[in-house]
């Protein structure tokens, strides 16, 4: 395992532990299943971009784990809700029987719901200026809304209209890419970064974001349930359109690597201590999992 | 029709208008669905609230309007979800389809899904100090949560855990109450009371959120669906626990009046102009639909 590895390693088990003091804990089936579907692994890719953003400014170590694990609660509750019968469907996510398969569709639901505004006010209750809490708030909302996250899931069930990779671009960076650059940009306010390099992470973000789809689409060919922790090929099996499917696997993958390298150089131009976001970059389309 | 509904009427047409404005109008299935389910009749409650409680202090005619919209996407949002199959399965809302009947349930989903991130958009722009929005964000963000309106619709739907008063008091101060107290108690914040006032103002909610849902419980009894809108007696096709299940319909009807009485009572010792409130009160509980 490289040094960059067990730094990703490190802020996996970081963000564990917080998630963990986030989340209620009485006895009742909603806080069961809110922790069922948050505590179980994932790769916490928006929790290290946080973390890893923060590297370049000053913040307090209490207020960004809190950013960070609001930012995951609110993207464990959209794969929730995507999991779900009339969405997406899928029996299992990372290994494990999908919340509604393990309880019932109206507790995935509302484990969902509850998920979404425990991370705003969790959000209220973060140790920096109310001035930087507000546009916390703002940049989130705003990813996870009908122009962001939710926008690009309803183009995502409605998949026939997508039919290019300019459709497909547009349909990613909403329901993912728009809460990868708010992790980024969110981090970015907390760590009190300047506007010119809170936009230059958000940038970097809106590169990454995609690179990560195509990754993802490529390892849904290649990499077997085994490791992957999803089906193999469950997108061909749902026709599902992506990357590969219109412009080919040797083209998606060159694709992947060339935004790698445009979010390194936008980082490269106005930052230092970037040296991690770089790796990370790379990371991400070289992962099989 | 009395001067007292004269002003309800135009408080509704307000914020129907308000509605209309802060809502999505692009041409997508999204905006379209999120339109439909909030733009459709409705008493609009929790916006009167906000204007009724905003009278007692001072705000601007703008940010009241938007803190009233904001509050009502909140409740279409959980109306939408509790309506779905494997929830209520309710086919009709105000006499018309529910979402998911008129469109399909992943869009219902996520038509619910886009409307409670708009709220917390909407209040990060009020025009009001930073301090005020994040307060009010910590509010609303709590009363929609685990402990509050989706911890009580949990409760709901596993109805069979609900055997006396109590349990039933508890499910509905969480399910309904809590969203109610948020509006009064919002409203009294970005219209600057003191804290004593938007003490009150939630002790009022309180009592007229329990009464509210008691009177609810006699309408679907009482009220053919031709002026409800609803199935009259559908809560008793469904065997739900009401309060006139357990109480009977008299002990109901004079529960609700003492709750209203005590609602006008704590106004009363610490208000002026609250005429508007006292009225609500005996309005809430003499109401047929």
């Amino acid at each position: 395992m490289s040094e960059f590895e067990s730094l990703l390693g490190s802020y996996q088990k970081r963000i564990n532990q917080t998630l963990e003091g986030l989340l209620p804990s009485d006895d009742s089936i909603l806080s069961e299943a809110m922790r069922y579907s948050v505590l179980n692994g994932g790769k916490r890719l928006r929790p290290i971009l946080v973390y890893l953003s923060s590297e370049l400014g000053e913040a307090s170590h209490d207020s960004i784990d809190t950013l960070a694990g609001s930012i995951e609660l609110i993207h464990c509750y959209s794969l929730i809700h995507d999991d779900l019968p009339s969405m997406d469907d899928d029996d299992l996510r990372r290994g494990n029987p999908t919340t509604h398969k393990k309880y019932d569709e109206a507790t995935a639901i509302l484990a969902g719901d509850a998920l979404q505004p425990l991370a705003f006010e969790l959000i209220s209750n973060l140790d920096t200026s109310d001035s930087n809490k507000i546009t916390i708030v703002n940049c989130l909302a705003n990813a996870c809304g009908y122009s962001g996250m939710v926008g690009g899931q309803i183009k995502d069930i409605h998949s026939k209209e997508i039919n290019t990779v300019q459709d497909l671009d547009i349909m990613h960076s909403q329901k993912t890419g728009r809460l990868i650059q708010a992790s980024l940009e969110t981090s970015g306010i907390l760590s009190e970064l300047d506007q010119k390099d809170i936009e230059a992470l958000n940038k970097y973000g809106e590169k990454i974001g995609l690179a990560f789809q195509i990754q993802d689409d490529i390892i849904d060919i290649e990499s077997p349930s085994s490791i992957s922790g999803k089906d193999q090929g469950s997108d061909i099996n749902q026709n599902k359109i992506t990357y590969p499917s219109i412009v080919g696997l040797e083209e998606s993958r060159t694709r992947a690597r060339e935004l790698a390298s445009e979010a390194k150089e936008i980082l490269h131009l106005s930052h230092k201590n970037a040296d991690n976001l770089h790796k990370l970059a790379d990371y991400i389309v070289q992962r099989k999992t």
